[in-house]
């Protein structure tokens, strides 16, 4: 899978602050977070490196895409993947146009991966690994 | 987008409830709830039907697609979307083989499948629309 990537130096809770700021200077929420480590602690008593998995949203991307077709819920909202990494965190978004794969909603998907790159590389500017 | 889908004759809330409850017997935990229209209005002010997105992880099977591969967090966990409809409640499940797409995820994937397959079978003969 594609992903809009960088690693920064800080801590995974540090990122996740930082994370969550990049998003909304482009105009996308965090609806959903899963500690992905936690919930397999828990479910299966493993243990894993600390991995969350943070779901945003543009509302007004979101609201285009439902009113062409509702059936893109599948596939929303957008996965940013936080990892810790012996440098700090790994931040990765998914693709947008790979993730939604139809013509119909290319322009909505190109505006979200122009969104979440510039989200990922303000990241990486202001706290490079 | 594929999914597995039915129509059951519930309201929302109710189909909520009972879809947990199918997805539970085939080991998925729903990890994550989007009130998609109560999110729409709060942020833009907008009305629509209801529609909500539960996210659905089978433990197992994240486990082991995360060994082989923690990119695959990019499109966890599969999405289960609950629309109105006239006639009750339009219940729709991601196709993991759709979802994933990759051969390294092949095996996992189509266990996952025939496991969203069950549950909304299930759903289907007991609450049929």
């Amino acid at each position: 899978m594609r992903a809009i990537e960088t690693t920064v130096a800080m801590s995974m809770d540090a990122a996740d602050a930082a994370v969550r700021d990049v998003l909304a200077e482009e105009g996308f929420g965090v609806l959903t977070e899963i500690d992905v480590a936690a919930t397999l602690r828990a479910k299966l008593g493993v243990e894993r490196e600390p991995l969350r998995i943070l779901g945003a949203c543009n509302p007004n991307l979101a609201h285009e895409a439902l009113a062409r077709d509702p059936t893109v819920a599948l596939v929303l909202p957008c996965n940013v993947v936080l990892a810790s990494t012996p440098e700090g965190t790994h931040v990765a978004a998914v693709d947008p146009e790979e993730l939604m794969g139809d013509d119909r909603f290319a322009d909505l998907a190109q505006d979200a991966k122009r969104r979440l790159r510039r989200a990922i590389a303000r990241l990486d500017a202001v706290h490079p690994a």
